[in-house]
């Protein structure tokens, strides 16, 4: 299998564009990050997606790449929900104690500004929280301070046995 | 910065587990098929996402693989809300005359089920359509026909010049 | 009491405009169903809602008056919510069986259409049956059949002791 | 016309319980107050609805009778979507110039506790402020502060001729 990968690669690499390094670039490296042993999903490293939670903020933030382009070449709006979506579960799972689990019920988002600029940025807060679920809100910035999306969601809480 | 690529593709390899093997021939793939033409995204062929619209009906389907796991290792949300935003702008444009475009607004997801089995496929239908907005419903099945999760979504009709 | 609820009555009379006499003789007629054994809320009798269910389908009708008007003499947009949250809630109720419960947990509307017209009426759909929760969808329509506004909901499930 | 409503008054009040009383003194106040020159809707009157827009904040009241109950005794729903539309849809237009106005487009609510208590009250945020749209945010309260339901929604802004 190695051997068709690195055949693949190399074709890749010859009819390459300079947008096409810039992504191959960012798929080896996201690779290379998940192998280093971070506990992330592929998913989370591919796109370099940072989480960071302090002093009971939460803050991820992601570079706006030809990767994560819609056809307009701006950022496709499955990425903004994936990064509200995001936020929100992670504040929404550190909040909770061991043994709880909070996964998203539904999400609504509303989409305010073009996503462009250097990296999107998204914090969380929390609505309500319940026994059994948790309302959250989610909103996403350019690197500009502009808004670019705001989000509710539901998440519930499941007991792990 | 041809051969940075290939020491950091070497490195990934080497490392690589079959999980991280199967990823990686994704990304590849993905991007050879973005170069062989098609007037796609980075993002659509990453994802080995397909649109289908005949008959006035509109579906888009993608694999799922270790590339679109949560950290359950099932398929995440932001996927998921990628898929259904996708199918309903799909068809929403393809019922638009030629230069118009419509562009998400606002959507709301209800997630029902886990995404997993070998693919997810999504169905979108027409809701209202006004002169300046379109409502549509979008729906995400797993391959054995679980609906995993149900969308609807407003979109801005754009007039272009 | 009484007799001062007699002297605004008479009050209110001799001032009263046609459309004044019109919203009076509906609260009234509201009252007296209400007092004629119905089991239901004075706020579904005052605006005269009525709930049919055969066949597995729901259906809720409310007659157009000005008692429902906002102040562009069309239908008040939290009377069409009312009108899509009572149809949604009573098929969730008549479909779970003795001794559950469902309430709405959240909700999502589409405006369509200003509601207009001599009545208007709602239909409910099942989109998602679970344990804990169930998902909704219900339509609400003008006389003429036009779609006025289109809505999601989530209900939780109470287990009543 | 004046007598029927008469006969019909008699009847109700005859047979009137405590609770009955209570719901006839407060249509018959809301349909006084409404003649009284206010340039109010029935709806607003009838449930005695307060609006206060002060140093940029919106606010509006409504005490809770038996006239706003659900068949548990307890808020309707739908009263609580009215509250907020009109808390948001009343601070959309105070913002903008004459000659425009805001018309719901879609409302999202997430009911976060039961409405009980004396009176419920609502106030509005602005989210987004763009030109052919606004995005809000409102907030029901409980007389003791307690959060009973949050909201958002999308509003059309329209040029009047």
């Amino acid at each position: 299998m190695k051997e068709a990968l690195r055949d693949t690669f190399e074709k890749v690499l010859e009819k390459a564009t300079g947008e096409d390094l810039t992504v191959l670039s960012q798929m080896l490296n996201g690779l290379a990050k998940k192998q280093s042993g971070h506990e992330n999903t592929y998913f989370k490293d591919l796109f370099l997606m940072e989480a960071d939670f302090r002093e009971g903020e939460c803050e991820v933030a992601i570079p706006v790449t030809p990767l994560i382009y819609n056809t307009f070449s701006i950022v496709h709006g499955g990425v903004t929900a994936t990064l509200l979506d995001t936020v929100m579960g992670v504040m929404a799972n550190r909040l909770l104690p061991p043994g709880q689990q909070a996964v998203t019920s539904n999400l609504t988002i509303h989409y305010l500004a073009p996503g462009t600029g250097k990296f999107l940025k998204a914090k969380a807060n929390v609505i309500h929280r319940g026994t059994k679920t948790m309302v959250m809100e989610g909103i996403a910035f350019r690197d500009d301070g502009t808004k670019i999306a705001h989000c509710t969601g539901s998440f519930f809480i499941l007991k792990l046995k």
